[in-house]
Formats: C-alpha cells, structure tokens, sequence
C-alpha cells in the first residue's frame, strides 16, 4: 500500500527522532524552560532574522490557531481568512469556540487577495453601524494553503501593507512551511514571512518532527501574558524540551529545509509523470500537494493500491484527488505509484 | 544534580521509547483511527474491565481536564473540587475559561470528604434560590492527590455513591495513577475505579510515556459529540498513532504498573532514610511524592546538589520541600540523596 | 422632523403604558414569579395554540437571539443563517461570543431557501470529514425578514420540514413578528409559528411595547435549565412583571395584531404614494419597511426633515433608503411625508 | 400584605414614571445616541466629580457586573470578590460563563479586608509558579454589602491604594448605591467612590428607578470599544432613551439621595422599634436591609402578614430574616409590621 493522504502519517525524520533518543533519560525543568527550547527558539530567532521574536512549541496546528486568536483578539473583533481557510473549515468551529467570528472572504486558488481585503476593512469602518458589526481585527492566511498553493512576495508585501495601514496583525499559518520555502516557485524566504507578518508558526508535524510547532511572534507587544494563555488552553507541554529538542534539530545545518525540499523534488516528479500520462491538475501545483482530476472509476481501481483523499466532486464522472509527497516520500514510491496510472 | 522536583523530568520508559523508534516510519491515518491506538484503546478497556468505554488520548492533564469540564457540565453547573485541586489553582483558571465555576470544598490531606460533598449538594438543592446559584455538575478528584495521598475503597465507594444519588458524574484526575495502583497502601484497582467513576484519565506523561493521557468514558452516553469537542480544543494530535503506540506499550504486560511499583519502591526507601535522620513530613507518605519538613537554611544547602521544590513556608525558620520519585529513579539516586541529609 | 428612521423611536402604545403607570406601586415577586407574567404567558400560549409553550420574557432582541444559541446549541454546533440575516451581520459577533459559528447561506430577498439550506446539511453528512466541521445545529430565520419580506406558509412548512428531518430546531426571531401576522400579504398566523418552529420569539420593543420580547418554546424539551441560562447572561429582569404587564396587555382584546396592523396600512398608503410619484423599490414592499430607490442629491435634501436610514449604495448617483413605519404612524404623518418627495 | 421582601418589588417612584409618560411619544434615535442619556451623563458626572468619566446605562446588575468583568479582565485573569458577594454566589456563575475566576476571600460582615486583599496579591507574585495560576486582575466590592453594611472612608482609601499600588482597577456593584449615600452612617460620597474607584455602577432598578443601571468609568482609558462589548452581550437597551430618562430625572434636585434616605429613615424606625421589642440583629444595620434573629416559629406565623426572605438558620430553633425598606416605605407600613412582632 502506497501512502499519499497526508504528510502526516508518519513518525519523525530520522535526525529528530535520534535527537529524542539521545535525549530521552536527560532531566530538565519543565513548561519549556528548559535549554533545548532555549537553543531552538535561539536558531528559529537567527532563521527569521527576527533577534526579538518570541518563541513559543505547541503540539497541534489547530491548538497554535485558537490560541493565537484567542491571546491577539479583542472582544468583538474577528478574523478574515479566505473561505478555503484551515480555521473557516476544518477546524471545528474552534475559533468561535475562543468566542470569535471568522469573516470568510472569497480566495483565489486558496489565497486572499488584497483587494477583497482592502476593500472589506474600509467598508466596514465606512459603515456608520460599525459598532454593531464585528470588527476586522486580524488577517489569517495559510502559506503554503490548504490547495498548495503560494503567495508571491509582491502579494505578502502588499497584504502586510494593507494590514499595517489599519493596523490590524497579519497572521501566518505555516502548517507546511517547509515545503514552502523549499519550492522553485517561491520568492519568500522564512526572513520575508518574519518581517511581513506579526505572527506566524513554523510547521513540525507535518514537515519532519515527531509532532509540534513553533510559534513565532516577531513583535513580542502583541501579546500579554501568552504564557499563562498557552496554559490555560491546555497547550503547554509539561516536557516542553521534546519539542525544543525538535525544533534544535530542525534547524541545524537546514535540515528543515532539506526535509522540504524531498517533497518538493518527489512531487516535481510525480506531476511531471502524470502530464506526461495525460492527467490535469485542479490547481496548478506549486508545493507538495497536487490535485488531479480523475474518472470515478479509475479513483476505485487507484484505492486498492494507494492511500490518498477525494478532495472534490467535479460531475457525475469525475473528480478531484489529493495527492500529497513529504520529507520521506521516495524516488522509488513516486515511480510504483506513476505505474498504477 | 539529582533531579527530584517532578516526574515529568526524563523522556520515556526505554520500551516506550523503543515503540516510537520500531514504529517511526509506519504510515497511519490520522487523529487516533490507527491499529496503535485501537489496541492500545482494547488493552485498557481488558485492564479496566470496561469493554464498552470510550478511549481517547491527548497530550497533557490539564487539556484533558479543561476538555472534560467543557464536554460534560451543562451551561450554569460548576465542578467541586477540593482547595487544593489541580484545577483550582495550578491550571492558569483553564476550567473557568470554559465558562464553569470551580466549587472549592476544603480538603483533608487533599481529599474531598464524602461528607461535605454530599452537605454541599444537598444544600443547593434546599436552596429557593437555587436557579440562581451555580449548580454542581461534576465532581472532580486526583487519585493519587496533589499531596501523594489515596482515597480508600470505602471512601472512593462513598464519594461514588453520592454522585450517582444525585446524578453527578465523578470524574477522577489520574496524572500520577501508575503510582496509585502501584502503592502497597492502596486497596483501589484499576477495576475499581473505572467502576465507581463515570469518566477518569490514566496519566502517562508523568508514569513512563513520553507524553500522553488516557481519557476513559465507562459510561459512553455521558458525552455526546466529543471527538468534534477534542478536535475542537485542539487537543486532537493529528498524528494519534503516537499516542496510542505509547499506551499500547504501557499496557503490555503489566509496564505501567511495574513503572509505579519503582516509584514507589524507590519513594519507601527515602522515606525511611529520612525518617532514620530524624525527619518528619508534613504529609504523611503514601506514594511518589514526599512533603519533608526541614530548615531553611539546610534547604539552601540542598540546592546546590539536587533539584526539588519548595512546597509551603511553615514558619521563619523552616518550610516543607517535596521531593518526587518516578519511574526511572534508581536506588543509587536515593542512596546518593540520602547522603545529603 | 418627521421620523420614519425605525420602528423603536418611540416609546410604548397608550394601553401598555397605562398598564405599568396602573401596576406602579403593586408589590410582586421579582424574577417573572407574578401574577402579570403568568397571565401573559398563557394568553401567549392560547394566542399561539401551544398550551404546554414555556414563555419567557427578555429585554432585546440580541439578547434573546444569544441566549437561545448558547441554551439550545451544542458545543461544535453553528447556526445557519441568512447572509443578511441579523445575527450574522449586526450584533457585534453576539453569537460567536457564545462559542458558535454562524453558516451564512445566501439569502433570496432576506429569507433563507429550503433547498439552499437541505443541499447545506445533506453535504455535511455526507463529508467523510465532518467531525472537523461545524454541525448545523439549528437554523434561524427572521419574519419578517431584514428587508421588510414574508415567508410563505408553504415555504415555512418545507423549511420545517427539512429541520425536522434531520432533527434540527428551527428558530424564528420575531422582532417585528406584529408586522408580519398583520399584513395582508401574509398566510401565516402565530398559530403556524407556534406549530412549525421550535421556538421564536415574539417582539416587543419594536411592536408597542414599552420594550422586551417574549421567548416561546412550544418543545419544552428542547432547552434545559434555561431559567439559569437566563439569569446567567444578565437577561433576566429582577422586575419581571414590567415585562408581564406589557404582554398581558399587548395580548389581551388584539392589540398586538392592532398594533401592526397600523403600520402594515400607513406603509401601504406610502408605497402607494411612491410609486404614484415614480419611485421604485429595492425590495417589493410587503410589511413595515420600504426600500426606496432614490437619487443621492434628493436623500441630501429629504434629511433635512425627515429622520431615515441609508440601507445600500446602488451607484455613483442612487442609493436605497429604508422608511420604516409603525404602531404609531399616522397618516397625516404620511401625507406630510409624501408631500417632501 | 406588607412587602419587606426585597427593594425590587415595585415600579418606579413617581417623578421617573412622569418622566417616562411625559417622553412616551418622542422620537429619538435608539442606543443611547438620544438627549436623554446626554443629559443623564452629564448629571451623573457632574454628581461624581468625574468630567471624563464614560457612562453607559445597562438593564440590571447582573448585566453590568458579567459585562464589566468579561471588558476589562485580561485572559487568565480572575477578580477577588467577598466570599459573600453578589457575583459569587447569586449570579448562576455569570462571571465565570466570561472565562474568569472569582477568587472568593473571606468577608468581614460583607466587607474585603483591605490586608486579606493585599497578602493574596502579593503572595500571588511571590509564588515562582505564578504563571500557572490565576492572576488577580480586578478587585470587586458591594457598597453597601448584600449584608447592607458600609465601608468606611479609610476603608475605601486603603482598599483603593493597594489595587493601584498593584494596578489593579477597584470595581464597586452600587446595585443599593442610593441606600449606601443617605446613610447617616457613612462618610463616603459619591465623589469619594468616583476618585477611589476605576469603575462601578449606580443602582436604579432598586432605588427608585423603574429598571436600569448606570455604569460610569471615570478611567475611560480602562476599557476599549465598550460600547460594541455591551451591544455583543445583549446589553444595550434599543430604546436607551428609556435609562437615560430615569436617570436624568433621578439625579435632578437630589432624586437619587432623597429616595435613598426615606429607605434609611423607614429602616432606622423598624431597627429602633424592634430593639425595643427585644430582637437583636445578626449584622448590625447600617442601610436598608435588616438582619433580625428570630424563633423560627414566630417566623411562620409572620409569613402569613409580612413577605419577607429567611436568610439563614442558625440553629433548631432560630433563623435570620432579612427585612429591606426601600424609596417607598412609609410609615404606617413599618407601625403595621412593628405591631406583628
């Protein structure tokens, strides 16, 4: 059985998971103060160009959303995200849960574009109502998003600008950075992302580490007392130094990007083989997803084989599925996997 | 340093550690519908004689007890706990955050009296006013207790007798359960407690996992929807099979105990030393965590050779440290510990 | 000045202001425990022909909307709603404050279509995913809706018909319901209300009353302790009996239905009117409220005597105002306004 | 029946209910954005000493107190309350449904002490967890106390120096403000409350008002966009006109205190009266709320001329019952009860 569902059916990459077994009988204090997490943050800082940046490891991508939003938020105040958005869809409602409406506006193959966005905040302080409607008060973006898809440095530079205008953060969901900045297609390096946005996190789960993300605030006045919210969320590992220990290892000698450049390479070979086998895309690939239109009947005869989602129904004949390459994914699973096309 | 102020300092026990590593580069679907969790989830349920609980794991004690507040209290119910509870004060106000009431009942050595549990309930219903006081909807406990003490049978049969003569469920915190069952000065099983409560978590993080809780529902009807409601918190691990691998290890072959019994052994072994010495505790032992009563000016002494915290300043000149024994304690660290007293 | 701006500008018809001036100086229980709000509440009940309806009075229409979400939803639940429909757009995020999502549909003329909202939840059950999605756990609709327009019975059955089937309450919020059951454009009676929806609420504040709105729940079942709830949101009024005094005579003899049936004729002989003059309509008007289609050099001049709402921008030149007519227009009101266009 | 129940069992004192009548067919704008509240505002700042204070009018206290702690507390923030005040126990867990802990200290008849209040703070930031815990981020009072007893002058000041010197706001609920100033017992004035405290609010429902409450920040930098806050829980009345009119009318020519001292004269009266008869009180009185010891047979056979509450048993025998006067007690009302003991 070939595995193309998700970038994050396995363990971790084999240099974190020595990291945690090198590690493993070490006693540290606990609730990240600890000097693994202390190292990490130091190169993640270095990484990001950004020597004053809080950094915080969180376990889930979902856990990092709702309590950003929840810490950064006023009362009133809500999140625009594109409709395609993780937190507008997937995520079970847990930014209302914080108590926060998510303002979904449409995207453009996942992404948002500024002018929705200009155009969405001064209506609203336009509006002579505005006190009764909620208040535009964070922009949420993923990068890559949810469809593979990437900003263009122009594009961050004029959502950024945008939103220091009205001074309202931009936020960055990197659940897969990795294998955005390790793409050919990108102009936007993890120093761009760190001057651009206000806050953002560095994916682990799905990029490499056993589990965990890291949280990245460039402009450490944009939250109180964060700490306390970690905890109080239930987001604060005790052993907070597993996931310091990730995040070191992660970022040493580029290994994170390394780890993203295996699934850019192999799903670079995957898309190539599958035009040259006729298929189309959905979305034109850009990162580690693809999305390949199929007939339903040669969806069946694929599961047997292979593991991969059904992103979308186009008609009665066919549909859209996701395919998606990871730190791991080998040469040789690309090829076994083009032969069954 | 010797390292005695938490158990929560070291990584995993070596045949959960070795799980990880044998499994790392498996591939499973995510968020717990993997083989690892679904035996590790039938072990516990053989191990609490509780075929048709629900099982669920997350990473941390407080995300279970916040997510466990959340799912099960109806709107305008509060949760008794007793002064001391982790919930009460060590949880940054987690439960509250949920928008529940923590009712705080006095405790005796850290445990709830049946009495006063039952004092208090049935007052609130005596009260005209009830509708407009906060309802109890729960009970919570910590077995072993914030301060390493145990419920007897007869009490926990008590306590559990109350709660379903007034229909409230009681829920049993289990952080540092290993080290409960483990104790020779229990009479509680496993058994017993999945019996007598209506929901509990078998700790990990702190009994030998890298990471992770056990969440057991015995009683399934008890909540509805709560796989949304984890996912929701973000206390879901998208790559759940982690959890489960540790939990299927734990519960092979009796692990988990056998990592409570060292505890336990070790924790005997110190506390008779200290006893020799001519130390008394503030608290008298029962399981991992010793409440030693000494001089402040010996206590800085100690400092400088081991790690530990200090519990409570009894008077100018002298406080009560705790000292905490776990899995991984060995009895040369007791020996070498017992030299500096 | 002649006010046309909305239906709350005023304070209470001459009957319900008679009746606080008539109950001043009585002494009642506090909390809705009085003789005013029983006797309200069953000629609420007989108006509605639901003899077992639980019926409690609040003070606004926001405040009864959240109070309803917050009691009734489950956690991960959202509610669907029109885009325009006044939880989703002007009540400062009241319903997301409860922890839940509004699911905007788009609206046809303000009401939300049977079809749109079956299509909407057949495709969440039907995601493999849905457990990572918010569930539609109710829909609300307004009547008459945001733009002055009526359900028909025929498509309240269907849409009742659809939330029965998948056992999801229906919610009607009847802020103007009085312009709704009086107009002669309507085949819906409160009896109809009471029979298809799972609860509604009967507005006050913009139908006579002094101010408050009477929340029905035919189901009584379908809410818990809401009496709590109530008390809880800050929504319970200590002098309960000003709100039972105000219905019990808004339902005593008709005059509830008198009430609306004043504004339903001064809007008639104003459309009249407009359109006689040439002026069309946004919206075909069908009860209280009319959206005139008007030059933006003419609305300048119109401010200066009449009070008003600009509702929409239609281009550089026109623009839509809302007239808004009430129990207490007169006609010589009309005339004089008729005479500004 | 004679009505000592409580200070909310009638409408409003004559000239508010004039004032309503005379304003009834006026046409104002709604949300507060009318003369009325204008004026009432101004009155009101012009009482306090306080020409910045921001000043909102809410429906009840209930209302006021939840919205005002979910403003102005941070995240993981919890206010210290009185074991006995009103948020902690009477308001179905109202503050807590806002995510935040009341921190219950012991009262003294009703009152915070002033060092019970400093030592909690300052052993918050002494303890090396704090991070973990709730943090004390607003100090909340009743004045007079649900035991209708009074601060003093110097009470109020120290209370006041230890939350500034902590930067804590001081939150008084004023729900029987009027009772507390007409006192010929007090030394605290309104000004005094307005220069010592951040925040608190002058009670209406029960003071003579027909309903309603008045909130005044003399801090307006302490909240952001509150008046959104209020709109998002439900508590901004459509017809805000209706609160600004009664206050205009009750803090014009001493309205408020004159309300306020017939309360205290009535119940100086019953005190003496009941002295003399040889019952002693609970609470020694201060304001408006007597707290009378009596045989819990004479209670019963009192039922039946008097409605009144019990307050407490104190033993098999004897309960307290609490006796309250109010703006309009007269006093034959008070010769008629004396006559019944």
């Amino acid at each position: 059985m070939l595995g193309f569902e998700c970038d994050y059916m396995r363990g971790a990459c084999p240099a974190v998971l020595q990291k945690l077994v090198d590690t493993n009988m070490d006693q540290t204090p606990g609730y990240g103060a600890d000097p693994y997490c202390e190292s990490a943050a130091d190169r993640i800082r270095q990484a990001c160009g950004a020597p004053d940046a809080l950094v915080y490891f969180l376990t889930g991508g979902t856990q990092v959303n709702a309590t950003v939003m929840y810490a950064v938020l006023r009362h009133c105040q809500g999140v625009i995200s594109p409709v395609t958005g993780h937190i507008n869809h997937h995520e079970s409602g847990a930014v209302e849960a914080t108590g926060h409406k998510v303002i979904a506006l449409p995207g453009h193959d996942g992404k948002l574009g500024t002018q929705d966005v200009r155009k969405y905040i001064a209506a609203y302080w336009a509006d002579e109502n505005y006190a009764h409607i909620v208040e535009p008060g964070m922009v949420y973006i993923t990068h890559p998003t949810e469809l593979g898809t990437l900003y263009t440095l122009d594009e961050l530079k004029e959502l950024s600008a945008v939103c220091r205008e009205y001074r309202i953060p931009l936020y960055l969901d990197g659940a897969r950075l990795a294998y955005a900045i390790a793409s050919d297609k990108t102009d936007i390096t993890l120093k761009d992302i760190a001057s651009l946005c206000d806050i953002f996190y560095i994916g682990g789960t799905k990029c490499g580490a056993l589990f965990g993300e890291a949280l990245v605030i460039p402009s450490p006045e944009l939250t109180g007392n964060i700490f306390s919210v970690i905890k109080q969320r239930g987001a604060m590992l005790a052993k907070g130094r597993l996931l310091g220990a990730q995040f070191d290892t992660l970022f040493t000698d580029g290994l994170y990007e390394r780890n993203g450049r295996n699934a850019i390479r192999t799903a670079g070979m995957l898309a190539e083989g599958l035009i040259a086998k006729g298929y189309a895309f959905s979305v034109s690939p850009q990162t580690n997803q693809l999305f390949v239109i199929m007939d339903n009947t040669r969806i069946d005869a694929l599961r047997k084989s292979v593991s991969f989602s059904v992103w979308e129904h186009l008609d009665e004949k066919r549909s859209v599925i996701r395919l998606v390459t990871d730190w791991a994914t080998a040469e040789t699973d690309i090829e076994a996997l083009l032969d069954l096309f």
